[in-house]
């Protein structure tokens, strides 16, 4: 379905194997290390949307972080197979919300969380309104959070 | 006075400086990091109430962490010097909250989250009601988020 | 030629892109994390050679490190595509070396290492000597350090 | 005795216990945590001289880790008390080696690691030889092994 399409080339996805390194004494993966991979997830999201970070370097902006909402639903251990999905689900006039789901290959959810960024303008060093070109461009990524089980 | 000398005694508080390998690109902590300061934050607040602890290995019972919300107020930087305070904000039948701050020197709120936990029963592998000794343990511990700014 | 081929199947590649949280504060890869990069690629390796980590297994061993040589050659930024290239390169009577090597895709040398390990017998806790099974399985894997240019 | 208190004021001290997220999955702490510990050392080791780090940004250069040879020697586990012990214990033209002990409470020692580094040129990017007031400073801060065993 050309909706479902369209809306799936703005939800990025990169896999890894969970290593013996991501583990805590439990033999589950630590807490922090799942905000790792998800960074990891926003990563390959800026890494498709090139011009997202070109029109977001000549503002003079950067993304800073303000809230991290997560569940964690399911414990992942050494050798599970996980997608990390990312996507923008919302933009306001101050802030946007990045989502992403880390998937087990069996298609267990693992953990999803909300992420609540802000631009900064690096020369006041404060926030600024989301406007612009950038505008623009987040609000063409936007996806809804159905995008991400169509995955 | 008295009320708030008997609730800070439920307020672990650990102090750590910043360093080079904590940082990101930015020269900022790293989102994650703040994620093991507070998990650092927990073990404090464990060694402090090994009650609580014994109770929990008696019953054959863990905490598992289920939800973490986190508000990223300002930039830690290198050399920076944190106290991170721990403390249980409330327990309701199933699920409990801690809740952390982390503070600079100067006074300045670096981040702040609410982390939801339950009880795994370790035997049968699934959530088991928060009851009897442990419950009473937990309750013992609640402290109101005032207790945190008084610290 | 057949036997840089012969050579190269023992060698295990994997590859990353150096991320912001991969960083310290000077903008580096920092000095820990080239160690999780090798332990990747220590995992790649045993992922291609199931008949080690099996025989390993059935002899109730476990590998241990006892001793890392690092060199740091190069240092390596956000973006940086590196190959984590990994193999043995040596059994004695009671060891084992690990070669690593770490490249950017420029073909500059990030990083080299090599790690010593032993056979931990796990149920009397002591270091075995390396025989049987597990050393034929370890000897028919040895590459010479040449392998790891070929690549 | 005066020439072990002499010795002794080089070398750092830094405490730690050992919590879950420092742990692999086979309960011990992973390599690679070790070299945060020892990074720990070395910032400890820098804050007691702050007049080598003075001298340093006054001539434009910064510390590289070029190698990094490691020991590991005893599995420490969670509650285990470390202390890392730092110092300088030689210092020839281009390049210095910077020593690290991890010792248990009981006295075991876990790891143990010389650390070479270079200076810097920030300016040239490339190595400079070590001389002038960095160079006296380093030399006057150089220990014999013997040094950590006495602490």
């Amino acid at each position: 379905m050309s909706v479902s399409v369209a809306q799936s080339v703005s939800v990025a996805q990169v896999s890894m194997r969970v290593r013996g390194y991501h583990l805590d004494g439990y033999g589950h993966v630590n807490n922090a290390r799942y905000l790792e991979f998800m960074e990891e997830g926003r990563w390959a999201f800026f890494d498709e949307h090139p011009r997202l970070i070109k029109q977001l370097y000549q503002a003079g902006q950067a993304f800073v972080v303000v809230n991290l909402n997560i569940d964690y639903r399911a414990a992942a251990v050494e050798g599970d197979d996980l997608r990390v999905l990312t996507g923008i689900i919302g933009v306001s006039e101050r802030s946007a919300v990045c989502h992403h789901c880390i998937i087990r290959k069996d298609g267990t959810l693992v953990a999803q969380a909300d992420l609540t960024f802000v631009l900064l303008d690096m020369q006041l060093n404060k926030a600024a309104p989301i406007e612009g070109e950038v505008r623009e461009a987040l609000v063409s990524l936007v996806v809804n959070k159905q995008a991400f089980s169509a995955q």
